[in-house]
């Protein structure tokens, strides 16, 4: 595994050239031009590569890792809660894709349609699935009988297309993208309710827990909420650089509008006819890019702990006369220590980089903790030990390496996620008023407004603050509700509020 | 869990009426009508429902779990050679598409074309990738500058489309299927042809270990072989009772014809340019179908221990006046010491079925091993084991019931492999003339006949034995070769053989 030797004489002008070769350093910055440096550091950090159909992305092996650790916690999490996994097809029927009228309106401008077969047309066109509630529901209605075949609960991990043409942006917004989605048929509205809030709680430890991003949870207005659905619940992020919410995740109750236009009904204990109550709920892709966006900096990625495919990456720092090969033996040793303590560790011995190349190209990367190894650490028994995240260096004694590796490693998941609460925080603006709502709109904060909860008066606000940056919209109506004290009026129509709501620009 | 007592006054009027209403029982006999017992064990075991685009099918969670199954072998096998998982996108471009050409030409008949978005014409259409070659190696190309760039190995968990005409099957031809495809390229042919041989013996390990269904090894014919590579290598099944070979997964060197197409070229130690070398390979959810076509009989599924997600069905058999409720807990009590112990057991409490419909049912399901907890099993503190595959029934002592299980689930695993390869090889015939030849094929034989591997005599016995049954051709040249005596003729052509080859017809 060890490399035969590290060169060390690599000339600056050396380095320079590599350096353009592979595409490291990020030209732009991340406060000075958000979009580009996005879009720097998904390909240089290699979890993205641009394909050659607009809106569509390559997942590198970088970003499928993420994918996959979040995907092994909540697929575990979800067959616990006895919900099994399926597949149905991609294709969906243009019939069928437009039985639920609320439904196909949300949906039909971004449909992708088969048309032809090799050379053949085909004799009706075929639909993409933009999502599966369509395709799945004559086959609930066919398989749900009797109230024993309930509760009828089904996931599958899959790929969905909406042909967007708005600002295609890597992981965030794609017509191509990897989800899971979820669909459930109850009994009763009160066990629907409960499922809708547990799958809500699972996406918000996905986005605290996995990805250190912190989110609000809620319910989003007649507006915003899910095309066809009852009521949409949401677990909502947000960028501050961009001053732009994010819908994180979203767990539907569908209520029994699916279940009326696809005849789903059963016979409950009574021998009674009953419809049944649905819901629906995914995650996509679109997480690892909120993740990109919250934590990265001017060095690259910066990747929790939690979901990278490398947490430790150690790096031999030989210097000319040192004991050369105790070096690498001593970066071999950690590495097999730290895997069978259960850490993703790996070395990175190649010797057509000098260690300094090394540093930038895992920062760039966003691995969370760097160990060099040189002649001083080999002759003090202990490795140095670089953080990503703040660039704190610490000695740690070989003798407590896998306990002073899992410190590191737990605080710096709890830090990132500190941090970004602190930052998200910072931008959170209580208003009451139109005057205040447009101030804080135009310093890019999350407004905290109460609100009559008029979907007429949704449509207002959106139209009245049309421009350049986009229309601010309701994000979401918290389940944390503040107080609101009697007689006070909707910022935006004047009328009594019922509840406070977040607004903002958003994603 | 437990029910809260058991119906067991069910008539024989009632238990019909049930029967009627879930369809258990098949209609047709394996060996008298394959094709409508095939669709009717697939569907009445839970595994596929038809779905109303014809050609492709909902894979239903008894499946899925199979598929997840051997998903979790494969993928952690890939991971310890280093292939690491990406995802690319569903479309291709008709330039890239284009341009392998004898690729291409494998491929064009079976290409959906995306031309519509919305009410929107597409200003160029969009293929739906068949395949992912030429979707990847564009960026191979990008991705490889030096040497230190390879091997370069990935792989995807996807699905695919290929519309075809001929017969949908389920599971075994259908228009869009699930897969992986690993893509992967070296510097030296060496190292390909070693990875080809690595990958073809994990998919004898998931046919022979996991599905214990018996194969060939070998390599497939130019005439066979897949488009635009080098040459392929497959596992070989047979399916006795229809006389049909199956390719069951291909691992393929592509050599360096993509690589020259798509410009992979890399600099070698020396500073000089080369072309990578390249190979392919996938298997996909027809492997479930072969199994359901080996093992399946009469009552309807039999699934090996190995990949059935529920291994042991637990069903309380009460009697009137028996310790209802402690026939019960011994169900309780061995579903949990079972799981314990890793395997996947449940227990079927419902009240409203009789134990021999339960039977039934679960029989139709494929699972392994059933036990039955009655009052004199209860008194004997033993269980009542029956196996899915020979029916033997045996006692279990309560205090071995962990060995019990496992020795039989083992028994069981094994014996399906055994008696599966029985009877295959007695389906393979060596022949040494045409009419041997054709005597063989009319018995529905896997043919091993002597060849002189010229591409135009492959075609003249296909044309030779066109007919209502389909042609024969090549299944593959097995790598464990018989003797060939010198002086040898072709069974086809009369020239000197040069190897002995598989023949058959084939789905």
């Amino acid at each position: 595994m060890a490399g035969k030797g590290a060169n060390t004489s690599a000339t600056k002008g050396k380095k320079k050239e590599v350096k353009k070769e592979t595409g490291l350093g990020l030209s732009y910055k991340k406060d000075e031009n958000f979009g580009e440096w996005y879009s720097e550091v998904v390909v240089n950090g290699e979890m993205i590569e641009y394909y050659d159909i607009s809106g569509c992305y390559i997942l590198r092996p970088w970003a499928m890792s993420i994918w996959e650790i979040m995907q092994t916690f909540f697929d575990a999490e979800i067959k616990k809660m006895k919900i099994k996994n399926c597949y149905f097809p991609l294709f969906v029927s243009s019939g069928v894709l437009q039985k639920e009228k609320d439904h196909i309106e949300g949906f039909a401008p971004e449909v992708a349609w088969v048309t032809k077969s090799g050379e053949s047309e085909l004799e009706m066109p075929i639909a993409i699935r933009p999502t599966s509630e369509t395709v799945m529901y004559p086959y609930f209605s066919k398989w749900i009988r009797g109230h024993r075949d309930l509760p009828l609960r089904l996931n599958q991990w899959c790929n969905v297309v909406r042909w967007e043409f708005s600002n295609p942006t890597p992981f965030i917004r794609s017509r191509e993208f990897l989800w899971q989605e979820g669909h459930t048929a109850f009994a009763t509205k009160e066990e629907a309710d409960t499922e809708v809030l547990e799958i809500l709680e699972l996406y918000r430890r996905i986005y605290e827990e996995f990805l250190a991003v912190p989110v609000i949870k809620g319910k989003k207005s007649e507006h915003e909420k899910f095309a066809g659905g009852l009521y949409t619940t949401t677990v909502e992020a947000f960028v501050p650089n961009t001053g732009r919410g994010v819908q994180g995740a979203t767990s539907h109750c569908l209520g029994q509008n699916f279940a009326k236009m696809f005849e789903i009904n059963f016979e409950n204990e009574k021998g009674e006819k009953c419809m049944v109550w649905q819901n629906s709920w995914a995650y996509t892709t679109r997480t690892i890019g909120v993740m990109v966006m919250v934590h990265g900096d001017d060095k690259g990625l910066v990747l929790p702990p939690k979901v990278a495919s490398v947490q430790v990456i150690v790096i031999p720092v030989p210097y000319k006369d040192a004991n050369t090969q105790g070096i690498f033996d001593a970066c071999a040793a950690t590495v097999k220590t730290l895997n069978e303590a259960g850490f993703r560790a790996e070395a990175d011995y190649r010797d057509n980089y000098s260690p300094g190349w090394k540093y930038s190209h895992w920062e760039m990367k966003g691995v969370p903790l760097r160990i060099e190894i040189g002649p001083k650490d080999l002759a003090n028994n202990q490795v140095r030990a670089v953080r990503r995240d703040n660039s704190a260096k610490s000695d740690i004694p070989m003798a407590g390496l896998v306990e002073g590796v899992k410190e590191t490693l737990d605080n710096i998941q709890q830090s990132l996620f500190d941090v970004a609460k602190q930052k998200r925080d910072a931008c959170i603006q209580v208003v009451n008023t139109w005057e205040e709502f447009a101030e804080a709109l135009g310093q890019k904060k999350m407004i905290l407004a109460p609100w009559c909860d008029e979907e007429e008066v949704e449509k207002d606000v959106k139209a009245r603050t049309k421009g350049e940056m986009g229309a601010a919209k309701s994000l979401c109506t918290p389940f944390d509700q503040p107080e609101l004290p009697e007689g006070t009026l909707c910022f935006a129509s004047g009328k009594p509020a019922k509840k406070w709501t977040y607004w903002g620009r958003s994603y």
